[in-house]
């Protein structure tokens, strides 16, 4: 197990402990699937309430995990105290969410002084299946409380 | 009321048919407050479902229902028994969304025969006060059913 | 003539002569149209040099000067001494560049602290006819030398 | 040599005779550094002609060959005939291009009927040391003559 790979406890406590405190994420049945040092899954089940016209998964759904994970992958680079704001973001849809559930792993590409790039990818699983649903980055500021 | 600005009562039908059909929009308790020819108006009231760790309305809830808007004012320009798909959006987030609500606005920059492409953007709204909260833009693919 | 609307003659200044240092500019040969608080304007004669396979002024060369026009729309909110960099950008092509020339402008949408939110938006002149061929946004960064 | 990285040396030739008549590239001295099937690499030579104020090289420049290398990789999963225009990108750039020249890979990540997209990064390279400088993506879309 490498240093590297794993963030200190208290950053794995900070991001489960802000993402119990994401109303929407509760509201959409989203979970925190994996934390680790740059890295963060969310996963959010299809059902009806996450849903677009002909039954698939909204993209705005999708990308509100992603969105969210991409945050907490750069809060893991973050010192305790700090919060980060998404500046803004870019998603590509590559294919409709079909399938039981849609997965969202975010990972920093850069961590500066003010600024941390993440990039989005999205996986739908159906069956045993992956497919790539959906790519995108995004751009983060850390805010010092 | 010119014909230009006021969409055939066909394209404002079929919008809200398929608004009211998209289970994400019905469970974050997103409204349609305007159709009109290439452009849409969502509204989201401020409540804990929507919200992210501070009690915002979460970037995520705001990009759906901008990704909505888009989606269906680019539906406004299309022909009965066409559909449209996000291809790719980019949002900036220009503000913590405070307030009571938030309201997306989507207006058609470009329709072309296969894409279209639409400016978005997000006000919160504040007791009286509206505050420029996001601005992005989208590509939209029309596909034949 | 209103004083928002026409900055400080040392941002204008400050433009003209970080431009005038810019060796792509000059190399592409693209001029300094218009300098006004929060608004730039670069415009870019079609020929051989600046263009595609096809002829028409190359997409990376109405990036290239939609990013410089953004540059020094930010750095007019700027005070001296603070330099601004492109944390990121979006441009969607609208239309191909044909005609004589394109003019891209450039104007700030938000200006905070440490971060401005620039819109982006490009014409082909072909004769007498603007033609909007390019809408993007574009995200910077002060830096304080 | 697998026949899946590797295209039809038709493609090959296609992108280097298509590259040949891009104006913009020879002005700016770019360079085709390889073709292989799905990716394609352009390189430029940091001098004044393609350089910003400080003397890096400007991210207008980093973005043209980015963009180039986006349509030459959708190019060579196209069919003999076919066309790919940029329909839009996104580029975040990540430090400054010190050092002697740029290198911009782009890599298909999705080739569909229509829009394919593409990953494109940048690195400048400083005597033997590489530096990731830019990210971004691009939707393209096909087009038949």
């Amino acid at each position: 197990m490498e240093r590297a790979a794993e963030p200190a406890d208290s950053a794995v406590a900070r991001v489960r402990e802000s993402f119990a405190r994401q109303g929407l994420m509760l509201h959409l049945g989203a979970e925190l699937i994996a934390v680790t040092d740059g890295s963060v899954t969310i996963a959010l089940r299809a059902r009806p309430e996450v849903s677009q016209q002909h039954g698939f998964v909204h993209g705005g759904a999708t990308s509100a995990i992603a969105d969210s994970a991409g945050g907490y992958a750069a809060l893991t680079r973050m010192p305790s105290g700090s919060e980060v704001l998404t500046v803004d973001f870019t998603l590509n849809l590559l294919a409709p969410a079909s399938g039981q559930s849609v997965e969202a792993v975010a990972s920093v590409v850069r961590s500066g002084r003010a600024l941390t790039v993440c990039r989005l990818d999205a996986w739908s699983i159906d069956g045993g299946q992956r497919r790539h649903i959906a790519t995108g980055q995004q751009t983060l500021i850390r805010v010092d409380r």
